[in-house]
This record gives structure tokens, C-alpha cells and sequence, in this order.
């Protein structure tokens, strides 16, 4: 529970700094972070207060209340009724704050039925005080990454052997869902991204009912969630034999993946990263079909801070976790990318996904 | 085009007579009844604009440009770049509404790009423009669901040869889900519950590790997504050889979900529905264990209007599609819910499901 008390803290430093009084969460990873509660997002609204003074509050329906007292309850709880008027318990629960931060994926209509107590109040985001906090990872929570690292590092080798001609990308992307499940994942982290020839030239290609033919590079790119936190891996696979191009742009794009991990030492900023990638693949002659930013944080959330791309400051330091995805994408014809998980330690990046990298082509298996 | 077209001008009709002069949608099954649009939902700002008097404006990112511009396009789009500052984009769609109608689902980030333009507006929730035309679903609509109702119904079948001594709630929601989507599903329509003995007694219990032992029954509530519409069915299965008062408790049930199918004329209130099923559990002595309504409206969504419950005086109508669900939970021992969905045709409700809905012992396969 002091784990979970220590975040509060933080985010309670960070609101100091910024001068905002209240925090209000709705039930998302925001409040999983704080609370470790969960709960199933839908109409009722369950409200997580934080004050920057004083402590954690959380309004929730009473059918929550018996997974949300007992001896881990640092906050005060309370409970409504199905039908109840809320008005009464939010006006004492909120005051009249002057500066607010909200949950950004809060529904639109708990907000509104807010907003009648939060005349006056200048609202922000809530990733500018919880953010800070969010993107430096503890060592378990690193350490549920790498295990979900590990169970797609599985799903890529058991399904290589399952590639027919034929069969469509919905057929691919449903046996990745099948594996990462079997395998234990709680669900996926995102909705695959499986694209075949020219579908892997579009970088967030739909699955679709596209048959496989000989010869075509696949790309994949899905994740698993465990114990709460994801995982996102990308895979390009040779389907038959690979042309001599295929294989320049393939190891372009390694090359490209592992530079970025050579520059990701601890103090160096964000955008260093991406231009490591971005050099090899510019010096190589494809810079213009690279057109996406390097990678992303991620964590509870697929796409958290901090984000690795050109104009970021941001140094690197111990706990942030981010893909590194570069890739090419030949309109029309293919695409090619990389994406591996990277953990900062004390000094430099670990890589958290340990399946081979190298082009697979299935004629030469 | 036509039936878009025909569905805008319902709302706007309703709009005006709720004197509502905006209509503002996020990217929902809202935004999808009434352009036919699909996007991914994400932090990037999707705005659909229907004015009581004008037309519908959609403001979108630009990556989704080509799939919102063609000939199908009966609104008017306008794009924005990341990074673009909104504000006076929205400042030119808003205006100063006197009355908005906000989307229920939208993000609050969202919302809170909205507000500075609605400063003095009273904001009411879009339901109450546009669930009078979901309400009632064109044949179209009922088709799809029909569909989503043979593939659950076949699920069924499926998977009772598949239940094991010793395998977990989560193995058996899984198998669910993994054969739903073998059948072609979309995806689920919500996350399966299953509940082995006493956990069965839970409504909403959450499938956990718990083991299969025999003799227990099994409450499986799952259903999957066809042509963008949902299904939903319960059944319960003995697993093993029921006692005499399972086999009561099962038709006391049964016999409830029979007695609410025979109540739902056109023309009769809901909860008319809601009481007939409740009279055969009361009168069987079983009352309080039947502790929710008998049902709710399902389409695009999984649940939407009209509920069948008590108080509901909304008359029965053609194109209204909802669930039958009673219910009896013994705490601590096992429940039993047996639910199928209802059509109402142009005098009475015709049944969706077709699988057996008698108690299955599987020592009597």
C-alpha cells in the first residue's frame, strides 16, 4: 500500500508545483495507478478525487463498495444508488476549486455533471500532474513489461509455422489474438496491425479480407496486456523467398533499430533516439519513406509519455519504457518495421523483447 | 445514402421540438448510425456537428480524409493537421448555441476543447435526440442482430461438449469468445461472464480461477458483434446431473422468460414485459432472488434504450429490440439466467434465439 500512497505524493508534489487544487479521475488507468482499484468503465459515474492538501476521495455506485473498503483503503469512500441525485455529495466533495485537472478519458457526460460545481475553474489536463509520475516505471511494474514481452516474443515463433497462402490478414490478426490468449494474456493491448505487400506500406494499415500470396513481406505488429501492463512488438516477415530489395530495406531497418538502442543512454534527450534511427535510414536513401516518429512510451496505457520523436527535450532516465519502431514504407508496393521495447537501467537501454530480429523467410525454414 | 440522410432528419426533427440547436458527436455508434463512418477512437478530436436547421459538419483529423470525402459524403469536412491549434475552427462550427446536445461517450479532453465556445450554453445529453430514432431499428437492423443471434446460438452448441472438470471460468469465457470469433464475429459484444456454482449467484460475476467441480451449474452470458450489431444470450447448463430444486429453480426461469415473451405486444408498456416474467418467479416463491430488470434494449450498443423494467411506460413498438432475461440467484449456492432477445414485429415479439434454451445435464448427452 505505501507503494500506492507514495504515488499519491508525488502526483500531490506535482500538483503543488502547478498550482492545481483538485484532481479528478474517472475509472481509467489514472485511478488503477493511484487506487490499484478496477473496475468496469461505463454510465455510473465513479469519480476519484485527489486534493493537493489533503487526501484521496473516491464516489463510486455502491455496487463497488465491497472491492473498494477493506484494510488496503487509504481513501475515504463513498457510495451512491442507482437513481440517487448527486448533486448534494459532489458539491461537498468539490468545493470551488479554482484550477482543476481532469482525466482525459473521462466520459463527456460525468464532466457535464460536474461542471455546475466547477463554475469559475480553470480546468487542465491531468497528464500535466500525473504524467511526470506515470512515465518512470518501478521495477515490478518493469519488470510485468518484460513478462509481456516475453509471451509475444512466443506468439511470433508459433505463428510463422500457422502463414498459408491464402489466408487473409483478419485470419493473421486473429491468430495472434488466439496465441497471445493462450499464452495468458488478459486481453490484447491493441487491435493487431497486420498487413500483407503493399498493406504493410500503410504504417496503421485495417486488417482485411486479403489473401496472402507468395513472396510478400508481412508486417505485424500487436501486443498483449499482463497483470495490467502491455506489451507491442513488430515483426516483418518474408512469406516465400525475399528479392534482393526487400532484404536492403529489411536490414536498413535493423540497422535503424538497433542504432536507436546504441543512442539511448540515460541524460541523452528524447529526440536523440529518433535521429539515431533517422540517420541510418536517411544515409541509406529511404529518409522520406520513414514517415512516422521513432516510438512511444508505454506502460498501462499503449501510448503513454514520453514520446521519442524530433523536438523532444526530455532526457532519458532510469524506469522509462518506449518502443523503438523504425520502419520504410514503399507505397504500393511494401513495408518493413522493427519495433522492440526498450527499458532505461542506471546507464542505457535494455532490450525487453529477445525473439530474433533478423529476416525470416519462410522458403529457407 | 437515403437511410443516413432519412436518419439525420429524424434527429433534427426531434431537435427542434427539444428546441436543442447543436447536436455534437465524438466518434461512437452515434457518429456511425448517422454517417455509417468508422474510426479508431484516440486522443486526436473527431467532431460530428448536426444543426437543427442546417446540415451535418464533420471535423476530422486529415489522415482520415480519404475515407470521409467521396460520393457518399451528405456533410460537409473540414480537416486538421497535429498540432494544429482548433480554436478557431471550432469558433467558426459552434457559433453561440443557445442549447447543445452533447454525446455521452465523447472524451472529456475533448469536451474541454469545446467549452469556450459553449460558454452559456445548457448542455443536455445527445439521448435525448437521438435514442428515439435507435429505438426503433429499420429491417436492416434486425437482420444483423437475427445474424448475431444464429452465431451465438451455434456458440452454444459448440461449447458445451468443450466443459471439463477442473477447467477455470476464464478457460471457459475464453473457449466462448475464441468460438464466437471462429464464426466470423467481430469481436464480443461485451466481456463474457461466467460463474460456476455460488459464483453463478453473482449477476455480474467476474470469471475467475475458480475449477468446474461436477454437478455445478454454469451461467455463460456472452455475445458477439455482426455487421456492426450486437448480440447477448444466457444459457446455464448443468455440468454434470442436476438436484430436483436446480431442475425447479431452471423452469421456474424458464417459464418466466416464456411468460415475458407472450406479454410483449405492440402497444403494451415495458414494464407490463418486466412484471409477467416477475409474477411467475414471485408466485413460484422465488422473488427476492430475482434481484435486476428483465431486460434492455441492445443494437449498435450493447445496452441502450428502452429497458424493460418496472416504471418504464413506453409503449411496445415494431423495430424494438431488447433482451429477456430472468433470473433467480440463490447467494452462496448458483443461479440460473436464461436470456434471449426480442423483435417486436408488427404485433408481437418474435424470438431471436433458436438454440434449446431446456436444462442441458451433460451426464444426459
Amino acid at each position: 500500500m505505501d507503494l500506492l500512497q507514495n504515488r499519491v505524493r508525488r502526483v500531490q508534489e506535482k500538483m503543488g508545483q502547478e498550482q492545481v487544487d483538485l484532481l479528478l479521475l474517472g475509472p481509467t488507468s489514472n485511478l488503477f495507478y493511484l487506487t490499484g482499484l478496477t473496475t468496469v468503465a461505463d454510465e455510473r459515474l465513479q469519480l476519484g478525487v485527489v486534493s493537493a492538501q489533503g487526501g484521496v476521495h473516491l464516489l463510486l455506485p455502491e455496487m463497488y463498495r465491497n472491492i473498494a473498503e477493506g484494510p488496503q483503503a487509504f481513501w475515504e469512500l463513498s457510495t451512491w444508488q442507482d437513481g440517487e441525485n448527486l448533486s448534494g455529495k459532489l458539491q461537498g466533495l468539490l468545493g470551488r476549486p479554482p484550477k482543476v485537472a481532469i482525466d482525459e478519458t473521462m466520459r463527456a457526460e460525468h464532466l457535464m455533471l460536474l461542471l455546475p460545481h466547477l463554475q469559475g475553474a480553470q480546468l487542465v489536463p491531468a497528464s500535466q500532474v500525473i504524467q511526470e509520475c506515470r512515465i518512470y516505471k518501478d521495477a515490478l511494474e518493469v519488470q510485468a513489461i518484460r513478462e509481456a514481452c516475453a509471451l509475444v516474443d512466443q506468439v511470433v515463433l508459433d505463428v510463422i509455422p500457422l502463414m498459408r497462402e491464402g489466408m487473409t490478414e483478419v485470419q493473421l490478426a486473429w491468430q495472434l489474438e488466439r496465441l497471445c490468449r493462450e499464452h495468458g494474456a488478459q486481453g490484447p493491448s491493441f487491435h493487431p496491425i497486420v498487413g500483407f505487400g503493399p498493406g504493410g506500406a500503410d504504417p496503421h494499415h485495417d486488417a482485411g479480407d486479403i489473401p496472402l500470396e507468395r513472396n510478400q513481406m508481412v508486417v505485424m505488429d500487436f501486443g498483449a496486456k499482463w497483470n495490467h501492463y502491455c506489451s507491442d512488438i513488430t515483426r516483418t516477415v518474408c512469406f516465400g523467398s525475399a528479392t534482393e530489395e526487400m532484404r536492403k530495406v529489411y536490414n536498413l531497418v535493423l540497422q535503424a533499430n538497433r542504432a536507436a538502442f546504441q543512442a539511448a543512454k540515460v541524460g541523452v534527450p528524447c529526440e536523440a533516439v529518433d535521429a539515431a534511427a533517422r540517420k541510418v535510414i536517411t544515409d541509406g536513401g529511404y529518409g522520406p519513406y520513414f514517415v512516422h516518429r521513432t516510438g512511444h512510451g508505454l506502460g498501462l496505457d499503449i501510448h503513454e509519455e514520453a514520446y521519442i520523436v524530433q523536438g523532444s527535450t526530455r532526457p532519458l532516465a532510469k524506469g522509462m519504457v518506449f518502443s523503438v519502431e523504425p520502419g520504410i514504407y514503399l507505397p504500393g508496393r511494401f513495408g518493413v518495421r522493427i519495433e522492440d521495447l526498450a527499458a532505461m537501467g542506471d546507464h542505457q537501454a535494455e532490450c525487453l523483447n529477445n525473439c530474433p530480429r533478423e529476416l525470416v523467410e519462410t522458403d529457407r525454414l
